[in-house]
């Protein structure tokens, strides 16, 4: 295999874009992409785009050809790939084997969501089908109501508190008010979190990411060309995957992820590195429950201890692990399609040293963490300087 | 690159399944390409599927995951793929990637649709996702008005005739009546096609291919490795991937597909072959008028000369180039993104000699053409006996 780097990257702002189309949100992150790498569209061989549900959002499918389209780059081939909110992620993997394979040389990878043109009960109800359609939200299990089940027992087994779950939304809020790309950009309190409406106990809104538009993009190139089109490539160093039961009830444990563990570990074994080599993290935290086990499922700290973690600050951008530099899925947004490029664009600017006013300290091994549903797909990217 | 071979395939009938779920299909066809490459479970490395519009029809997304969960696979990493009704074909292009780069060896691959819980009109408005929603299917542009315009236009230009286009239906009828799996089993006549129903001037009902259950898988493996598990693998010659405008206003020409002829010249390239060199081809029949632009297109016979080559029997079984032998799109059926799959088990089948009652003669090469939308997407496959 061959090996790959980011040349380029860009993304929209993150939020609830009722003045921007899927299509022209689509335009605006490819072309800041594409003008990173400074590349023309010529170039581009090959690209691959990660959308959950434009079908029931937006009643368009096809969405590689209509990339493809208005982004005037006929007839490079487009492909979607879905994995609900890891599609983004999942998208990053094919454009990676594009690239590696030898296939291709110069691949554009997307993510895109536009959520917003739907009522809330309609986009719980869209995204409901990322989880079991049959067994979950058929008989009224909607993805607030899965996650709480899974703080309550996190709770139940280790003693998190819902103030070290707040501890999350506090910290995410604060990285996200230093990124202008991010939905929210002010920053809470614990009591903030603690004092809003319930959404499912113990889950407040303010536990809760957000419904979002906006779109991210990434361009790839075999590592030996990368510094013909950039100063500053970032090489992806592991790609890895896994699968989970699709409903929750069917797993062992509901205060983990097992696809987030087996993937880690087929990531950090790719590279050949542990967790203690890595500077920072963009994971998926939809609720910010989901943080606290994502940081003990990748190994940064003990199965339980990671509320606790997160409550003393170890998890902030000076601190041990920085996690979730961009403000997280909670405070940058969750435009679900292009939550797993937008961090691989943070881990990239980060890697750069081009994250103004957010940048942590000599970076130089970043990971991205995307699941889809309640953990049934988890992938996992690593990331080195290579500048 | 490593070379790719399909190793074992199977299906499930193509029809009106209104006693199986999604879930049943999918693991039906997958268990038969698992038992027929001789392999068990723990085998597999990866998988991809290709799937239209799930979360329309039956309102689940994330179906990798799903499929990996009920297939019994989990953590296999299984990723869905998208290009309308090209899905199927894209997801085998994904997986000869996976497989081409060294990243995996054993990747199945499958296609499903359920498309019959949903009434025809709904599924029409779901198909019309496959074009352009804003400028076609809100304006009450659907699939069979787009093609009836291509097929006015080929007949202003070429002279092709009505009776030219249900011959096509004719033969791939005749076909499909050796296919045990085709939805319809039954030989027509011209008549039957011309004195059928109106659907858009000068597509009658049996110009259209049906609404379709059905799901299709394949096994794939390096080439290297495939006689340790068949006496019979077949060999992926090329993939090949195009883009073009999603929507048909904005094309050079109405009378035939840019993308499948940039396609079908990069497959040729990519394997050494031409036309000539093609034994039989499952091309992408949705509308009758599709073969004959397609017959064109992948070179088998001129601009304009399609229809005639039709009605002159020569792309029967037994005529210049065996065109559908599965019974098409029209008769075999059109489960959307099952569709690129089943047309690959077809030809792996041709390739063995295990196409009882419809095999073509001494077959060393065979064609797949998968088409997304009215021609955005095409992805073309060339496959070689290797037993």
């Amino acid at each position: 295999m061959r090996k790959v780097a980011i040349i380029g990257c860009g993304m929209s702002k993150f939020g609830e874009h009722w003045d921007s189309s899927f299509r022209e949100l689509v335009v605006e992150a490819g072309l800041k992409a594409i003008q990173d790498a400074n590349i023309s569209g010529e170039k581009i061989d090959a690209g691959f785009v990660g959308t959950m549900a434009s079908g029931s959002f937006i009643g368009q499918e096809h969405i590689g050809a209509l990339i493809a389209d208005y982004m005037g780059l006929n007839p490079v081939p487009i492909t979607r790939v879905e994995g609900a909110c890891a599609s983004g992620g999942l998208a990053l993997r094919q454009g990676f084997m594009a690239v590696a394979s030898g296939l291709h040389d110069i691949v554009v990878v997307g993510g895109i969501e536009k959520m917003t043109d739907l009522d809330g009960n309609m986009v719980t109800d869209v995204l409901g089908g990322a989880g079991d359609q049959e067994w979950e939200l058929f008989l009224g299990a909607t993805f607030p109501g899965i996650y709480a089940l899974m703080a309550k027992r996190h709770m139940h087994e280790f003693g998190t508190t819902e103030e070290m779950m707040a501890s999350v939304a506090v910290k995410n809020h604060k990285h996200g008010s230093k990124n202008k790309y991010a939905q929210y950009q002010n920053e809470i309190t614990i009591d903030t979190v603690l004092n809003s409406k319930m959404v499912a106990d113990p889950l407040k809104v303010f536990d809760c990411s957000p419904v979002s538009d906006g779109a991210a993009a990434v361009v790839l190139a075999p590592l030996e060309l990368a510094h013909s089109f950039t100063k500053k490539p970032v090489e992806i160093l592991a790609s890895a995957q896994a699968s989970d039961t699709i409903a929750l009830h069917s797993r062992e444990s509901l205060t983990g992820l097992k696809a987030t563990r087996i993937a880690a570990d087929k990531a950090y074994k790719m590279a050949g590195v542990g967790p203690s080599d890595i500077d920072l993290v963009e994971l998926h935290d939809c609720f910010t429950i989901a943080e606290i086990m994502a940081i003990e499922d990748l190994g940064f700290f003990k199965k339980g201890e990671g509320g606790k973690a997160a409550l003393e600050g170890r998890t902030a951008i000076n601190g041990e692990i920085a996690v979730n530099t961009s403000g997280g899925l909670k405070s940058c947004g969750h435009p679900v399609g292009a939550t797993g490029i937008k961090q691989a664009v943070e881990v990239t600017w980060q890697l750069r040293g081009d994250a103004v006013g957010r940048q942590v300290k000599d970076a130089k091994i970043g990971m991205t963490h995307n699941v889809g549903g309640s953990g049934a797909t988890a992938v996992i990217h690593l990331f080195g300087k290579r500048s």
